[in-house]
């Protein structure tokens, strides 16, 4: 996606040698607009899979889903990172954040997944895969299908790709990221 | 909006006398679709005023403002929960919630926000008015113009649409709830 990827390269500032922020149109301002193409690309991209639902986690991962659902004319469904105070309705998983260091929950209303259910799952960043292989885990606990992963930006140079198509899953990636140097981003 | 009252009526679950839980197409499985057809009316609604940017906070603002800021073909800027671990650049704000009784901060980066910017704040409920005076405190320290409030439920027999009108704001609701009679909404 060009349009991304020059977001990307003009607005994204690389910290240290591991962490870029797209906080200008991503993670806290969020430029609607290409929310809409991500929508129709990951459309265009996964138009053969017959989806029940999106499948994201709060926050960053709503304002994607939101648009991919529309395209899909599906519900989206979003994961919570704060365990309910009675966990007997829901479905949860542990996720190990890299970028932070630290272990979290994410939760799911057994209410919103079930069985018949087949998830696209969507996402804003993919690098070691844990925020993708707890919400599938979420959905194996639920018994639904996880017909394909979508990621806005991948570091390739980490190995959640491999992970999610070790499990046989499609995954689709808008920008992928091959490494950092001298403080700018190499796609 | 009918599709919406449409909705409150049949899934919406009232909790004790003062509670409604939308978690079936507003809080946590989300109505794309209802999603767009907000974005449309809040458009309608406030299409005479020249906003810069739509306003509103994590998780549950996330997914209305993104379809009312494709159409105003603006950015969002949503408050974060999370206290950021340096304060220096950021606005924030205390925000209390009636509903689970306990104080929490509000923070928005001041890169994202500035006196030029003329803003409508969105959310999904309105009741005390809380949320949204706090996010009307960060756009009052950052210099910039509330041109409007667009919520999705309001609790008419709360005082937050007041408190907003008394502050000279245009607030528009998409519903109002007039009250709870055994368990069931009265619109």
């Amino acid at each position: 996606m060009k349009l991304l990827k020059e977001l990307i390269l003009s607005e994204g500032k690389v910290i240290g040698d591991s962490i870029l922020k797209v906080d200008g149109f991503l993670n806290h301002q969020i430029d609607a607009n290409l929310m809409y193409e991500i929508g129709k690309e990951f459309k265009r991209r996964f138009k053969d899979l017959d989806i029940t639902k999106i499948i994201t986690i709060e926050a960053s991962g709503i304002a994607i889903a939101t648009m991919v659902a529309y395209e899909f004319g599906v519900p989206l469904v979003f994961a919570k990172k704060a365990k309910p105070s009675t966990m007997n309705n829901f479905y949860c998983s542990k996720v190990m954040s890299y970028t932070k260091n630290k272990e979290y929950d994410i939760c799911m209303s057994k209410e919103y997944i079930n069985k018949n259910d087949r998830v696209l799952i969507v996402d804003d960043f993919l690098a070691m895969g844990g925020a993708v292989v707890g919400l599938y885990d979420i959905m194996e606990q639920a018994g639904a299908e996880v017909l394909g992963v979508g990621i806005v930006i991948e570091k390739g140079f980490q190995t959640g790709a491999e992970t999610l198509k070790g499990k046989g899953l499609k995954v689709e990636s808008l920008a992928i990221i091959k490494g950092f140097q001298d403080g700018k981003v190499i796609l």
